[in-house]
């Protein structure tokens, strides 16, 4: 497969300089490319800066350490699993993209979100979570945004997701079509 | 990755003999275990002989003519799309299952479906089809049973899909749940 994966290994520890004082306009970059791309990969993708001062980060390369990606899905309410099979449903993802609160150390993992797939016709989104804390800051438009551009990358025709009630609305006003001409989500559990 | 897939080639030369018209009770079955493994794979099944005396088999690992894959799905109303694309989607897929009117030299395929997944949490169906004149025979009732099997096999968790308005009821007669919780599903195309 040659699509993107999330065990690309970005050269985290070859960081360099941030540049965390500097002041630019909204718009600008705060993180030299070469300092993002060693950090995150090379799709990676700088958001605006957050008022509480912190540069988020998008990257459907850097690799996640699992506790911590579990700490993060956890905080949001979903069930605890056991790593080796998280573990093998990220490599088998199509996509899996991490939100960093940046630093040039130590990024933080603040949202998650992966989509499966076969890469040409389809992708469906799951998991898509923002850390409680930084939820209402629109990192959740943020991520979406970075993955439909992924995945128009890569040519996929339509994608799908199946959205809780509470953030229909949320979906809706990005353009997502619900249950078009009629269609329902059906659910079949194996336990 | 280790998961079944439509590339796997069934040694289909070596048929060896049919036996057609022995005469076995029903939930017996007509094709003899080395033909139904040449013809389609290890993992196939041999569905109840219909009443107009042909014999149903499901196979995941029975390669598809494209162009044979194409006049089915076309038969049930749906576009055409490049070969080269359906390729890499079939590839990509994590299961794809044919429907085989059986014969010794040239099984004509009459259903498909398959799945995009992370062969772990989650599998979803797509394109779920039966060739029009013989619908009404519980063929994709058949179908469904054999996919759900695959993926209990794999361990996943849950398998989802999006049903069209006019199977609503085909696939909540089998046990699936529409809409849990209120989930809505979103759809997002390229186009």
């Amino acid at each position: 497969m040659d699509w993107p994966n999330f065990d690309i290994r970005a050269a985290a520890n070859s960081a360099g300089i941030f540049k965390q004082n500097s002041k630019k306009s909204q718009g600008e970059t705060n993180i030299p490319k070469d300092v993002l791309e060693n950090l995150y990969g090379k799709d990676a993708r700088e958001c605006p800066r957050l008022n509480d001062g912190f540069i988020p980060v998008l990257s459907k390369s850097r690799p996640f350490d699992l506790i911590e990606l579990e700490q993060l899905l956890q905080s949001v309410g979903w069930s605890q699993r056991p790593f080796q099979r998280v573990k093998r449903a990220l490599s088998n993802s199509l996509l899996t993209v991490g939100l960093w609160k940046h630093d040039s150390r130590f990024p933080l993992l603040i949202g998650f979100a992966r989509c499966t797939g076969d890469g040409v016709l389809e992708a469906t989104i799951w998991d898509v979570a923002v850390s409680p804390i930084h939820q209402g800051s629109g990192l959740g438009k943020e991520i979406m945004k970075y993955i439909l551009e992924s995945l128009r990358d890569l040519g996929i025709e339509r994608v799908t997701l199946f959205a809780d009630p509470e953030v229909v609305d949320f979906y809706r006003s990005q353009g997502w079509t619900l249950e078009p001409k009629g269609h329902k989500c059906a659910f079949w559990y194996a336990n």
